[in-house]
């Protein structure tokens, strides 16, 4: 009887050990509408520093983007060094965070490259690639926020001059990535009156 | 012994289930970042139709994006309606694909209502928007791809005229959504090159 007893809590402890494995996946691996709806934007930062292998899995993610024709016209900054990212706050009024954030990574895009050398083609493609990027930084457990350099003209410039981006190549956003400090929560936009069915 | 062997083999069958159950959610889970990078341009439908259900989410996922000065200047067009459907890919060159697609989600953005009545920002808020809408096709099993309406005119034109929108709105895209035939396949589109350190 006995070792009927501890055979059983044996084979019981496997099977929570298994149930517990499959949940803790379940935090890391959050699925895509539940972090579509938990993304905010995040201002808040600890301070910490964000490991090169997630900025990685960032700007992976936002090359994974459709472009028109696949023309793929962005490129990524990616900024980690204190100094820069004291820098570039101090000629951006909405990006004072970056004192604290960890990295900071500028979407860029060059109309040149974009389909028939379209702006507007490079700006869009530029932007679906911003998304998957705050996407990707709210699935790895981090925050970020878009502040918007493009289409302020003196916000481009001075993100230009300070990480030396060619004049014929778009600064589109300068996007402070970190550890939340927990303060930003997300907001529920959804408004019945801005879905139409069927025509407007 | 026997009654220990059926005992364990009881063990091992809920075990068994146990983990059975977490890979099904895992299939209808897919985490983010799996889906940013298995999402595709689906050119290629069944015939088969999109549940209302289904569309509510892709249109609430595209309403959580994030916008300039929280502003959404975004709304959205779900049409379902066969005729509807074939009567926008008459003047569609790139949408012919909506004649065996479920639906077709139109996201659509204003100006004047989006941060200082800019039409960059409208423009960036919605594609933003149009973005989230794509993963949320992908996260759902469905498939869908980004046919341009903006910025050409005369695409526009008749994307308005089909569906009655407003002169003061832009359409941007027309998706048509649908359920894959499994034809369309995700790229790798990493480039290492895109990618700078620190500066360009």
């Amino acid at each position: 009887m006995k070792k009927i007893i501890v055979l059983i809590a044996v084979c019981l402890f496997s099977c929570n050990a298994v149930s517990m494995a499959a949940a803790t996946e379940g935090i890391k691996m959050k699925d895509t509408l539940t972090v579509i709806h938990a993304r905010k934007s995040v201002r808040n930062f600890t301070g910490a520093p964000v490991t090169a292998a997630d900025l990685d899995t960032i700007v992976r993610a936002g090359m994974a983007a459709p472009s028109a024709v696949n023309m793929q016209p962005w490129s990524f900054v990616v900024v980690t060094k204190r100094g820069k990212l004291v820098e570039l706050a101090d000629g951006l009024p909405h990006a004072k965070m970056l004192s604290k954030a960890g990295a900071a990574i500028i979407v860029c895009t060059e109309p040149k490259k974009a389909f028939e050398g379209s702006n507007d083609f490079a700006i869009i493609d530029a932007s679906l690639a911003g998304e998957n990027v705050l996407l990707a930084i709210e699935a790895l457990g981090l925050g970020g926020v878009w502040t918007a350099a493009y289409p302020d003209k003196s916000r481009m410039k001075h993100v230009r001059e300070v990480l030396n981006i060619p004049l014929d190549v778009i600064p589109l956003n300068v996007i402070p990535v970190g550890h939340p400090a927990g303060e930003d929560k997300p907001k529920n936009k959804y408004k019945k009156e801005k879905i139409h069915q069927e025509q407007w």
